[in-house]
This record gives C-alpha cells, structure tokens and sequence, in this order.
C-alpha cells in the first residue's frame, strides 16, 4: 500500500467539503463496502464524524454489531466502482471481489482500508444515542492514511447518479480553521 | 426576490454533495448569519438535516433561543462573503449590513433568507439530544426556495480558506435515490 499515516487534527480538511465515502466493515462472513453521502465532521480533533446509514442497509447492523469502520475517499475515476456500490447489498454480494476493490488490513480496527482509494480513515463508534430515532452513529477516527498529494479530484453525489467534481481550488486569507 | 418554492422531496440534492451553507438566525438584536460546513442529511422526507455548531458561536446561542434558522447555499461567485462570514462575529457586527447580504422575510420562520443566495431553505428545530455534548442539532425543513437552475457552481470548503469549486457534472445510471 503507498499510503502514509497523516496527522489526526487534518482529518477534517478531507471530510468537511461533503465527499462521497466508500464505507467499509469488517463483517461475520466477509467484509462489505456501501457508499455513504450522509457524513459531517463534529469534532476537530480528536476527529468525530457523524456517519447516517438506513435501518435497511447492510452495512447497519455491521457498524452496530462490529462498532468499527473505516471511511475512504475515493477520486473521481472511481465513479462506476461507487455507483456500484450504492446500487448493490452486500447480503447477496462479495462487493470487494465483484467490484475489483483490494482490501488492506488496518492498524487499529477489524475493518479494511481499500487500496484503491485516495485516503482512509479508521473508525471507532463512540455514540450510538441517534442511531435507533435517526441511524445516526458518530465515529471517532482513530488512524489515519493518505496518498501523497491526493485526493485532488473528489465526488459529491447530487442524487439519482448525477455526481459533481470538486477540483478547480481557490486559496483565500481566512483565519477559519 | 427571484426564487421559488420546490418539493420537499428534493432538498437532499442540495444538501447531500456537501456545500458550504450560510445559516442565518433571526436573533434578538438584529439578524446573524454563519459559515456552516458541519452538516449532513439524515432523512429524505420530511428533510431532517443536522448541523454541528461550536459554542462559542454567536449563532449557537439564538438557535438554541429561536429553535429556527435558514440554510442558505451561496454560489462559488459568494466565495469572499462566505470568508468574511466565517471569520466575524455578529457579536460585533451586523453581518448583513457589513457584507452586503439582503435579509428576506421566510414565508415560515422568522430567520431571513439571503436573496443572494442560489437557494434557501427554512428550518425548525427537531432535535437537541445531541447539542449539549456535541453542538448537533438536527433541524426539519419546513419551506424550500431555489433559483431557477441554480446552484451550478458550489464551494466545498477543505481548512484555512482553501475551497473546491464542485461545477464538472457526471451523469451515471443509478437506481440510488
């Protein structure tokens, strides 16, 4: 893998521009891989993450059960790989194998990083209050592991496969964080 | 102001691709608005959002009082208003006069909609088991207002003042929603 660890605190500069994730669990049978749109930051540092999964997905009763996760940000070249896995269950599919994404094993969690994405983070549940009203867990990101110099090119889904591409940057004098 | 009414239905297509938000309260002085990025859906319909303030935000304080709030989505062309937003207080300043932003009455909330906005939705407060420990509120949108054909260009705030302008549009076959 030619990823690297990243410090914790910059966790947020990955996750607060709203990228489409691929979210992956470690599972009882075998690890699973759902896209997830419904992601914010909470915290900075250490950095929480409110992740909103539906009852009715599969990777719900695996984030329940395992408690881990890691979260990975795919580029733009992997819109079909993510679109597939929006429009698949992992009950009746391998979707690692069936979709060509290489599981790695992480460092602090049961859950894989998938290679081909730019970055990943490894997660830990820390609040479960949310989840039965709203499917709202908020995960502490425990380790962290980036490509160098990526992700440049990220996915925003607009709903019903319509996604956009943030690339073009621009660097204003801010003192926000 | 040139905006109108949409479905509720569709708000999530606003909000899901991760825009930096303007959300403004009605306030007891005099009216504030705030730079958000802190934010995900967490229900299609009714449209439940949930934004994560700090506490120290002047913000915090009048939507915790008003249990009301607009979000607002600026196009990439609002990029130093968003800036100048996020980096003053409405303790100290009256950041529609100072900013030039145009407060509309919301047909109903008694928080403005910015006219220069390319959207602008209504909310009410649902939920604050969350606020106390982590800033969450999770807010039902009650009215949504769109620019006809806007947003196309939104900003994507990644730390320090850098942005990512999301315009680059895919179209893929999907059965998500």
């Amino acid at each position: 893998m030619d990823k690297t660890i990243f410090e914790l605190a910059q966790v947020y500069q990955l996750l607060e521009p709203g990228p489409v994730l691929l979210l992956a669990t470690a599972g009882r049978r075998r690890p699973n891989v759902m896209a997830l749109s419904w992601q914010t930051m909470v915290e900075f540092e250490p950095p929480l993450v409110a992740c909103v999964l539906g009852r009715s997905d599969y990777s719900f009763e695996a984030l329940q059960r395992d408690g881990e996760c890691t979260l990975n940000v795919p580029g733009a070249e992997l819109v079909d790989t993510v679109v597939a896995c929006g429009n698949h269950s992992g009950r009746d599919l391998d979707k690692f194998a069936a979709f060509g994404l290489t599981p790695r094993p992480a460092a602090m969690v049961a859950a894989p990083l998938i290679d081909e994405c730019d970055a990943s983070l490894e997660c830990r549940v820390v609040e479960r209050d949310l989840v039965e009203r709203h499917g709202l867990f908020i995960v502490e990101v425990v380790r962290a592991w980036r490509r160098a110099g990526q992700p440049q090119r990220t996915l925003h889904h607009c709903g019903h496969g319509t996604f956009r591409i943030a690339s073009e940057t621009l660097q204003l004098p801010s003192a926000m964080r």
